[in-house]
């Protein structure tokens, strides 16, 4: 179920600077009060099948040398976002742009106000996630990241666009960073099931091959880890018009987990999975039992490093990787001791994924859960 | 002037394999010569004020530990492209694909063929450089990176589709990594110029606030530095449409060296410039002259370090940076002490550089060589 969010966060934001304002006044040592969006204060929710977030509250205080830069840097994001909501009505800002717009050399000093957008970024979100709001209210937005290809038309009415993703050539649709319904409206749809590919070099494989018309459907990449704007969409496909979601992944700890994210939601993000997260997701591969499934020679895998077989016990632990399935799964990786790429099985042939491996899995729903 | 190109590789890349087994048979140290693509072995071609290939070759031999590991890998890579080659009329594949397929684990070691894709992507160059061919020639292409938007109408046979570039929504018209005559076909534009940007932050302003419609001009970015599609895009624009191209980055090392690249060519591509070069562009900004012509706030600025003032000492020796305008720029910033971000100009106002910075320095041809 959607949660309501606060649409116009400004009177908190200037809530947030009258309280700081009130503790120097009151010659206390300022604070603020922030969720925790961290492992310890996350739980999957068996009623949702998503990942929410705990009640934790961290106090970033002003006297506390190990907060002090990143309690200025809070300060700096917030009043940035109000004045930014103050000045305009319709436009947006990138959160690198906003990453820019801080950015200074403190005068008399040699101390930059932030020195990576690494720094901005988590700021936002912690923002956000105090005042419950989105990123979207705020009118921010990231870099735009995934692409899609196929039988869908959509129309952007800011920008008095309309599009058939069928008809977009190499590239296809960029998928905007903010794809809500008033910036993105889905139209309509012939295509009877959506592909995700963890990478771009796959679904430029599979837009050249054509395999969304041949199998009617749409075909998505987030090029690794997708953004919101994606896993949005990825979202509203399901909901809004009701195609199942099928995800294709890399075998190996990155690739599950990205599979996860789009299924459950993340555990940074995990205030916003309602919007983020599709659990009706199906994994539809690669996994190290197609290793002998479909013949792949053995020389094109990947030998596990200490890191991978860390990451594998990790993820057997999280909770949403407890269905049976994926414990035998993660397991059997641990055990043959190996991962490896989709891209590998171009060398069988480099149209082995689009003629045999993908439709083979998706006929057979031969789905991890 | 456009050099000639080995169209059809595959017979060169036959010789190179039949040249090392011709070593191993006279029990020779198999030895492979390919071209110096460094500072030593470049010059700036004063008539064609580009940057270009000189004569010296370096030895990569596998008898020579320090070369083992690349000798086995560039021969992988030389041996992966002949077989794509041979396997496929029209398909290409990613450079990122070619890595995957290339990455697996020798049997019986703990060894990787590759382990990032920054180890094969230059060798693909290597190539390129040695075989007289280009990487369209070998069908690689990279990830899809710059945005294009404006008036401009292209076609994409191969894909059967065409576009108004003018009308693609918020994420507009992905230059792909393969932009050629036979990929894609610029019809017409109605544009009087090109703007380029150096970042995708910037492009999402320019597009919200529809600086392409109000000044007929195509906007683009290259993301950072731009890859060889958007390079070969600006270049073609100019040859094939003859429009202006004006580019506008930050003020720094950085911003200034991209300005250069697509200008003159790269170092390490300096064998293609004459396809990605395009010596007529001009910069439009930003310089750390405009803080004082736009009354820019000093509080915006970041100071240079130990880094950006070496970076600048070494764009100051670069041959195509001589001209008077560019050793003043770069005098100026050494003495000012500080770079500044485009995005910086936001702090006076969200739109400043849309509605006031570009539209006047373009106006009044405020542009640097």
């Amino acid at each position: 179920m959607a949660q309501t969010r606060v649409i116009d966060p400004r009177e908190d934001l200037d809530g947030l600077g009258k309280q700081v304002l009130n503790q120097l006044k009151k010659v206390q040592n300022p604070d603020i009060s922030l969720p925790v969006r961290t492992l310890t204060n996350i739980f999957f929710d068996e009623n949702t099948k998503l990942i929410a977030l705990g009640d934790k509250v961290s106090h970033r205080t002003y006297l506390n040398v190990a907060h002090t830069r990143k309690f200025m840097q809070t300060l700096m994001v917030a009043a940035e976002c109000k004045k930014l909501l103050n000045q305009k009505q319709h436009t947006t800002t990138s959160i690198r742009d906003l990453y820019y717009i801080l950015k200074r050399t403190l005068p008399g000093t040699e101390e930059n106000t932030f020195e990576e957008q690494e720094e901005s970024d988590p700021l936002i979100e912690d923002i956000e996630a105090a005042m419950n709001t989105l990123r979207e209210n705020l009118h921010l937005h990231a870099e735009q990241k995934g692409s899609l290809v196929g039988p869908l038309f959509l129309r952007e009415p800011k920008f008095n666009t309309e599009a058939d993703c069928s008809k977009l050539g190499s590239s296809g649709y960029g998928i905007p960073s903010i794809c809500e319904p008033d910036t993105v409206e889905l139209i309509s749809s012939d295509a009877d099931f959506v592909l995700v590919v963890e990478k771009d070099a796959v679904w430029n494989r599979l837009n050249e091959d054509r395999f969304w018309k041949k199998h009617k459907c749409l075909v998505i990449t987030g090029k690794g880890q997708p953004d919101r704007g994606t896993r949005r969409m990825i979202n509203r496909l399901h909901k809004e018009l009701k195609l199942p979601i099928y995800v294709a992944t890399d075998a190996d700890a990155w690739g599950y987990y990205i599979y996860s994210v789009i299924k459950q939601g993340s555990i940074n993000l995990s205030f916003v999975s309602d919007r983020l997260g599709t659990p009706e997701a199906k994994f539809v591969g690669l996994t190290t039992q197609d290793v002998i499934k479909f013949n792949i020679p053995k020389n094109v895998t990947i030998k596990l490093n200490e890191g991978d077989k860390k990451r594998i016990q990790e993820l057997m632990n999280y909770m949403w990787f407890k269905p049976k399935e994926w414990q035998h799964e993660l397991k059997n990786m641990l055990q043959v001791g190996y991962k490896l790429e989709l891209e590998s099985l171009s060398n069988k042939d480099i149209r082995f994924i689009t003629e045999k491996y993908l439709p083979e899995k998706i006929s057979k729903k031969d789905f991890l859960p």
